[in-house]
């Protein structure tokens, strides 16, 4: 048994937005941590021929969009769409693996502060700027962030993430494992719990 | 408010057959009745294009079966795979409209017990025969169970029943509709039942 659970995503995701703010402390209820992977959706829902939820017929991005509304009212958290959505999230993602090296205690605060900030109103979240101005107000290096989004070792970890997720069956958001048990989407989150509580089911 | 809630499925829907052993207990607990509305989800696909889960490519379809059991177990259900899967389901849902005029309030134990045998062991649901000695087995009459499936009035309530699904947004299964609000799957029940509890939230 492994003390970390994965938790693959992509920052434009909302419902990857709605369970990361609960993730990490449910896993530590049950003594883990949590292992952040961010990816970006597009290279893996290249894969499976995937459209993103929002660019499906009407009347199924109309569903999504009302449901994405009230998941997250069920959550108790706010959520306004973004417009433009969904964006690209690549400068996001590398900032996100920069901070695993620079400080990975404070990885869960960025990724749902960066997320709510991003459904509760305008935030250019991929912007090099943005994330600079972000995580100087989390009391971390700004200059040092905005550097990452241009960083062959940032860019490349990303490459890699996107790589590992398709190689190892990740289709969709948010994408739990525990202990080789994958888990999709929010929805999963009280078998997650079930998993994590009795070591299966 | 309406006193029912309504109930779209197909008989062989693995997400519905799960969430239809608890739907009528839920509505009850709220002072709701279900109003079966069986489909076809061949032709709800038809109008957005979706394939059936276990008919993507093979890292998606293998997660659903995958997901299938455990959703299943989740709510201590049996669960096997019926093979050949997905198989067409017309007689099955034209017997169950029937039932809906002869035996209106055994209709729920109707949609249990087959979709319960269904995801349980052989059970060749769509062949007359079958569902004739399963209608003769609840004590009701079989022989006229059998001639529903060929009755031009369950033929055409059926697909009245898949055009005004398609009409209304209809596009998977199970889904339900609480006076106007749909809610897409069985891992819905908890919104649901949160809906039912505080009329919306």
């Amino acid at each position: 048994m492994s003390a970390t659970i994965e938790y693959w995503f992509d920052f434009v995701s909302p419902y990857a937005y709605i369970a990361a703010q609960s993730i990490e402390a449910l896993a530590a209820k049950y003594g883990r941590s949590v292992e952040w992977k961010p990816v970006l959706l597009g290279a893996v829902f290249k894969n499976t021929g995937s459209m993103p939820l929002t660019m499906r017929p009407p009347v199924m991005s109309d569903y999504f969009k009302h449901d994405f509304q009230r998941s997250a009212r069920f959550a108790k958290l706010p959520f306004v769409l973004p417009d433009p959505f969904p964006i690209n999230t690549q400068n996001t993602a590398r900032v996100c693996l920069w901070m695993q090296q620079v400080a990975p205690q404070r990885v869960g605060e960025f990724v749902r502060s960066v997320t709510r900030a991003y459904f509760s109103a305008p935030a250019a979240i991929n912007d090099a700027a943005w994330l600079s101005a972000h995580v100087q107000a989390m009391g971390l290096d700004g200059a040092a962030a905005a550097a990452a989004c241009d960083d062959p070792i940032f860019k490349d970890q990303l490459k890699q993430a996107c790589e590992q997720a398709v190689a190892q069956g990740v289709f969709g958001a948010p994408w739990i494992v525990i202990d080789g048990e994958a888990f999709w989407g929010n929805d999963r989150l009280p078998q997650v719990e079930a998993w994590l509580a009795n070591g299966g089911f």
